[in-house]
C-alpha cells in the first residue's frame, strides 16, 4: 500500500502503479503471472470525468493487460467486494492468480462542493432530504442547545445519529467514542502509512472541533489519497508460500428493512455471523480486528457486530483498554480510518493487507503478540438506517 | 427488457425495476429467491450525482436486499462483465440464484456537455488529445476535403479512424458499412423494444447527416435510456427448465499494446477464441450473432473477429446478404446497437437476453429458425488501438 495523506501531485495511476509494484515485489511475483485484475475506485468519475474502464487504464502502463480486468464499486466495501469476487474468480477456475487493486484520489482543494457531493452519492440522492431528517431525529433530544456543527460530508451526519440512538439504547458516552478515537490515532503513531500520526488522549480528542454532535474532528475519518493492492492466489498456486494467508470466509450482505432499534438485525452482525460460519471459526478465536470506523463510534458499533463484545458494551469494552494494541483484542492496530486514512475504495483492502501484514508477524512496531486469525469489517454507502453493503472477511494463517 | 429509447420521465429505479420484475416472472422465480445481485450502471455517477450503491439503491425497492449486491463497470462492456461474475460467484458456490441487471438513463437534454463528458470518460481522460491525433491521423487521406461533419460522442472518432483503416488494409467500402446499418435498421422494424423501427436501405443511410467521415448518423449508436435484467442459476436449480439456456463459454480480455495492422491481434478475436475454445465449439457452430456495432463498422469488425467470416471479407460477407435474417449467419437479428439501441450498462445483458429469446424459439418475427447456439460480442471503452475490454459469451441449448 501506499502512505495514505494528501496527494496533491500524484494521480490514480501514480497511487497504482506504487501500491501494485509493492504487491508484486512482496509476492514474488510478475506483472505477466497476473491472470485477472479487479479494480476498485469510486471518486473518478464525479471528479475527475473517468468513469469508465480505470482499472484497464491505471494498470496497463505497468504491463497488466490482454487478462480480465474488471472494475467494482461498492462505496467504502468496494474494496473488499473486490477481494470477494476475485476469491470466487479463483473458486470458479477462472484464474490462479488474482490481483485486487484498490485507488483512490479524494483531495481536490479546488473543488470542495464535488468533493463532498461524491460523499452524497453513497446514499440515495433522490431521498437525501428524507435520510438527512431520520438521523437528525435520532436522539435529537441528546444534542446541548448551544452545539456548534461544521462543514462536514453527510455521512458524519449518519454516523452522528446512529451514535445518539445508541448513546440512548445504551448508554453509551461521548467520553467513550473519544476513548476509541484516542486508542487509534495513538496507534497510528507507530504507523508509518498513516495520515495522521499524532498520539491523542481522550481529552484532546474531546477538545478538537466540533464536526456534528457528538463527533468531533478527531472522531471522524479524514479525506484521504492512497491505493492498495494485494494478490490471491489459488491453494495450489500459493503452495509452498511460507508467507500466504488463508482467507478463510466472506460473509456479504446488504441493507435490509428494520427496526432501529433491532440491534441484532444490523447487516453487520448479519456479515459476521456469515464470515464466520464459512471459517468455521468464532470471534472468540480473532486475534486482531479491523473494523470500519469512519468515524469512532462506528468502532463501538462494529465490535459489537464482530461479537468481540456484546451488544451494547461496545462502549465499556473500549474504555476498558480490550482493544488497544496489548488489550484482549487490539482493533485496527494501525490506526483505522480516522488516523491512518480512507481512500474510499482502497480502503477494504488495506484493512486486509494490514491484517495480513499482523498474521505474518511483519506488523513491525505495531505487531500484535502471536496473531494467527483476523477479521476485517468493511461497511459502505447507506441506505435505509443502516450501510447499504458490508463485508466481513476472516484470515488465518 | 425494457423498450430502449429517450425515456425523460423514468429514472434508473423505475428501469430497474420494470426490468427485473419482467426477467423474474419469465423465470418464475420470486424476488427473495435470488441470493446475489450484479448491477450494470455507467453514467449516474457523472449525470446524477449517485456515485455509489448504485445498485443497493435501485434494487432495495423490489424487495431484493440483505443478499450479495455489488456494482460492475467496463463502460459499454459492463453488462457483460457482471454475467460472467456471476457465473463465477455460482461455479464458486457463493449462489445458486444470481440476478444480473443493467439500467441506464443516458438521455438529459438540458445538460449535452455532461453527456458528451460521460462518452469520452470511456477512454483515459489524461490521454484524449493523443488518442483524438492518432484516431485522426488513420487512414486520413481517404476523408474527401468537403466532407463536414456533425456534434458527436467522442467514439464517434475512434470508429471512424479504425474503420479507414480497414478500409485502407482490405478495401472495405462506405456501402458495405451503410449496408450493414441498413439491415439492422431493417431487422429492428420488427422489434417491438428498438428505439428506432424505420427500415433503410444502404441509400437512406449514406443519405443521412454525416457524422464524420465515413460515419452518418444512421451507421452510429443513439443514446438511449433502458434496462434489462437475466437471472443466473447453477446447473442443479435449473434442472427440470425446459426454457434455460445453457451459458456454454465466456472469453474475456483486456486491450493490450499491437500494431494497427496487426487485425488478428484485436482482443475481439482473442476473447472469440477463448470463448469458443471454453464452449468446445466453434464459428461455424453458431446459429445467431448479436456483435457490438456500436457504429455498422465495428459490426464489420467484429464478424471477422467472431471468425463469422475470414479476415478483410466483413464488407463483402455483409454485402453477401449472409448476415441477414435468413442468411446463413444472422447477426443482430433485433436490430443490434444502432437501430435497437445502446444504454451502454444494459448492451451487455440486452445481446444475451436477446440471444436466449431465439434459442428457445420466442423471438417471434425474428426468430432465427432453428437457432441453438448464439455468440454474443460486447466491448467497451477505448485504450491505445482496441476497445478496452471485450467479452464474448457463447451460449446454447
Amino acid at each position: 500500500m501506499t502512505p495514505l495523506g494528501k496527494h496533491l501531485s500524484r494521480t490514480v495511476k501514480d497511487l497504482t502503479r506504487k501500491a501494485v509494484t509493492g504487491a508484486l515485489a512482496d509476492a514474488g511475483l510478475q506483472a505477466h503471472q497476473i491472470e485477472a485484475a479487479l479494480f476498485s475506485n469510486t471518486r473518478q468519475p464525479m471528479l475527475e470525468g473517468q468513469n469508465a474502464v480505470r482499472g484497464e487504464i491505471a494498470l496497463s502502463p505497468l504491463g497488466i493487460e490482454g487478462i480480465k480486468i474488471v472494475n467494482v464499486e461498492n462505496a467504502c466495501a468496494s474494496g473488499s467486494s473486490a477481494v470477494a469476487l476475485g476469491a470466487a474468480m479463483i473458486r470458479a477456475g477462472e484464474a490462479e492468480t488474482v490481483l485486487v487493486v484498490g485507488a483512490e484520489k479524494m483531495v481536490f482543494p479546488d473543488r470542495t462542493e464535488q468533493v463532498m457531493a461524491a460523499f452524497r452519492g453513497g446514499t440515495d440522492i433522490e431521498r437525501i432530504e428524507e435520510t438527512a431528517s431520520a438521523m437528525a431525529a435520532l436522539g435529537a433530544s441528546l444534542i446541548p442547545a448551544d452545539a456548534p456543527d461544521a462543514p462536514r460530508s453527510f455521512f458524519m451526519d449518519i454516523y452522528a445519529g446512529i451514535a445518539r440512538a445508541h448513546m440512548e439504547a445504551f448508554g453509551t458516552t461521548r467520553e467513550q467514542l473519544a476513548m476509541a478515537a484516542a486508542k487509534n490515532h495513538t496507534h497510528a503513531a507507530e504507523n508509518p502509512n498513516a495520515q495522521y500520526r499524532t498520539p491523542f488522549t481522550p481529552e484532546n480528542v474531546l477538545a478538537d472541533k466540533p464536526v456534528i454532535w457528538p463527533l468531533t474532528r478527531a472522531m471522524c475519518a479524514p479525506v484521504s489519497d492512497g491505493a492498495a493492492a494485494l494478490i490471491l492466489q489459488s491453494t495450489g498456486a500459493a503452495k509452498g508460500n511460507k508467507r500466504a494467508v488463508k482467507l478463510a470466509g466472506t460473509g456479504w450482505t446488504t441493507a435490509r428493512a428494520r427496526a432501529v432499534d433491532d440491534w441484532d438485525g444490523h447487516l453487520g452482525k448479519r456479515a459476521a455471523d456469515l464470515a464466520y460460519e464459512a471459517a468455521g471459526l468464532g470471534a472468540a478465536d480473532m486475534h486482531v480486528a479491523e473494523v470500519h470506523d469512519a468515524t469512532s463510534f462506528a468502532e463501538i458499533l462494529q465490535i459489537e457486530n464482530l461479537g468481540l463484545c456484546p451488544r451494547g458494551e461496545g462502549g465499556p469494552f473500549t474504555a476498558s483498554g480490550a482493544t488497544a494494541r496489548g488489550g484482549r483484542i487490539p482493533v485496527n492496530a494501525g490506526g483505522g480510518l480516522i488516523a491512518k486514512g480512507h481512500p474510499v475504495g482502497a480502503t477494504g483492502i488495506i484493512q486486509i493487507v494490514e491484517t495480513c501484514r499482523q498474521l505474518r508477524g511483519e506488523a513491525g512496531s505495531m505487531q500484535v503478540e502471536g496473531a494467527r486469525a483476523g477479521v476485517c469489517e468493511n461497511g459502505g454507502g447507506f441506505l435505509g438506517i443502516e450501510e447499504a453493503v458490508t463485508l466481513v472477511t476472516v484470515l488465518t494463517r
